[in-house]
């Protein structure tokens, strides 16, 4: 089967049709239209097995994750998803697994009233490269860049879940059902928690490469630092009955993959927030505050600081 | 190196500023503007080692052909390049690789005014995707799908040289500075071509995967054919030096890589399609004209037909 005849079977049936968008699949690129006053958020991420996910994940995952690890960074930028685009690399015509991730992929994409336009094909090791386009009103974009001395340190869900479900995942006795478990192979992109923060979030990131990692993609722009409750730390029952207390505030702060967004906020705007977010049906914590110096502490209730390797998902 | 040093040394440097990028690199993702009363064109193409190229191809080469690649689909709409996006997927950090992929990349993009907005680096098998965004005027797009039977059928360049180049290089007794080789290595997207054709040609598409393929491609949707002339295809001394006659037709009708243009034209437009891609320095080529039943037939100058075998890249 060639890569015309796997469109159309896998990717050309959608439920999701959108006015902004002028031609989609099928020609040599797709013609779109942004909404006037609208600025265009763009980002793309590649997952690679093996690397990414472990070897012989559902393929209804991958589809899911794939599609959520790019509507978490529109989601960090306060952007609302519109347009998607596939660059799918695979060793071979696998039907089976084209079925399973294109029903992940598209039942994520439907909730998110989110099109694919088009996309690419190619022979070769398995690689699934995705580009998510959303808009946010001009000037209102979330940033990296505007976290201030002072400000308190937000991180929304129970971050560590991912990393203790990938654990399960990769022992091999994985129940699908577990909630870290499924965290893993379902992260839900913060899209409403990132428009409600619109105006009211000095900084935000999503929650990729693990929490200290991302949140020093954050800080170290500006030359800050943070200091860190672990007593503060949101741990899901979840993950405490998987991971005991310790082990938990360590993957909490270090594992990646949990997608959710981690912000700053000036203590003024903290109550708003809160409001926002809480309209926004999306849990969230303080764990912090925006500190001088270029160093994130993590403090225990007895005031001791503490460390931990392992500072994320380390690209090379 | 990780992947944050890694673009900062060799993909945070360009010599091109657009004031419609509000956003670059180093966010979550980037924001950008379309200017009033324009489309924007997207797509993507991905190129994989062993696949798309001769493993050990140059790095230079690599990152021209792969922007390349995606400039050509947006000539292929008459559009004008404005923002990219690369997901790189390599097996390592080798900086002497990058350090060429990033020149030859950066020099055609500079060249299209053309900004990298944003991307990413993952390891793995070595894998180049990218996303290039350009705008063409609302409704002035060219698409594959207005052909009409009795339309004339051109295409610009020269096809079969970049096939002709590969073969040198396969056989790995290529001279970079043979035309045919320089073809396959060094693609010239028809930007200008393409922009000139606007309200001009009634169809229009990029041979990617071979002439018979592309022109295929855009005839089959209408269920039309078309009839081309073996002795007006535009083979070039260099092409035929290589090759003889023959295998020179034979490629340039089912070879691939040479992101030409194949578009076709209504008899009242020639002169104008003819004038427009002088003034845009583009040579272009009739070799046939539409036909109302669904096959392409290639004559020679005796009426005879020819088949040819290998139609076109098969991706699977």
């Amino acid at each position: 089967m060639d890569e015309f005849s796997l469109i159309r079977r896998y990717f050309s049936t959608q439920d999701v049709k959108r006015g902004d968008v002028v031609l989609g699949i099928g020609d040599d690129a797709a013609l779109l239209r942004v909404p006037p006053g609208q600025e265009l958020a763009v980002t793309t991420d590649s997952l690679v097995s093996g690397v990414h996910f472990p070897e012989g994940l559902d393929a209804e995952s991958v589809g899911h994750r794939s599609l959520a690890a790019n509507l978490s960074d529109l989601a960090a930028m306060g952007a609302t998803p519109a347009w998607v685009l596939l660059a799918l690399t695979l060793p071979a015509a696998d039907e089976r697994w084209l079925a399973g991730f294109s029903r992940g992929f598209f039942a994520l994409a439907k909730r998110h009233q989110t099109v694919l336009v088009g996309g690419n094909i190619a022979r070769g090791p398995l690689n699934v490269t995705l580009i998510a386009q959303g808009f946010v009103p001009e000037g209102q974009a979330l940033t990296r860049a505007g976290a201030q001395v002072g400000d308190l340190v937000y991180v929304t869900g129970h971050p560590g879940e991912a990393a203790a479900g990938l654990k399960l995942l990769q022992a091999g006795k994985a129940d699908p059902k577990n909630p870290c478990v499924r965290r893993f192979t379902h992260p839900e992109p913060r899209i409403a928690a990132g428009q409600s923060l619109r105006g009211i979030a000095s900084a935000c990131i999503d929650v990729s490469d693990g929490l200290l990692a991302d949140l020093g993609h954050l800080l170290e722009a500006r030359g800050f630092g943070a200091k860190l409750g672990l007593d503060k730390l949101p741990l899901s029952k979840a993950l405490l009955e998987l991971q005991g207390r310790e082990d938990a505030q360590r993957l909490a702060l270090t594992g990646g993959d949990d997608y959710e967004l981690c912000f700053t906020v000036h203590v003024d705007k903290t109550k708003a927030a809160e409001a926002r977010l809480k309209e926004a049906g999306c849990p969230a914590t303080c764990i912090g505050a925006v500190e001088g110096k270029p160093l994130i502490e993590c403090v225990d209730g007895a005031g001791r600081v503490h460390t931990f390797d392992q500072p994320g998902h380390r690209h090379f």
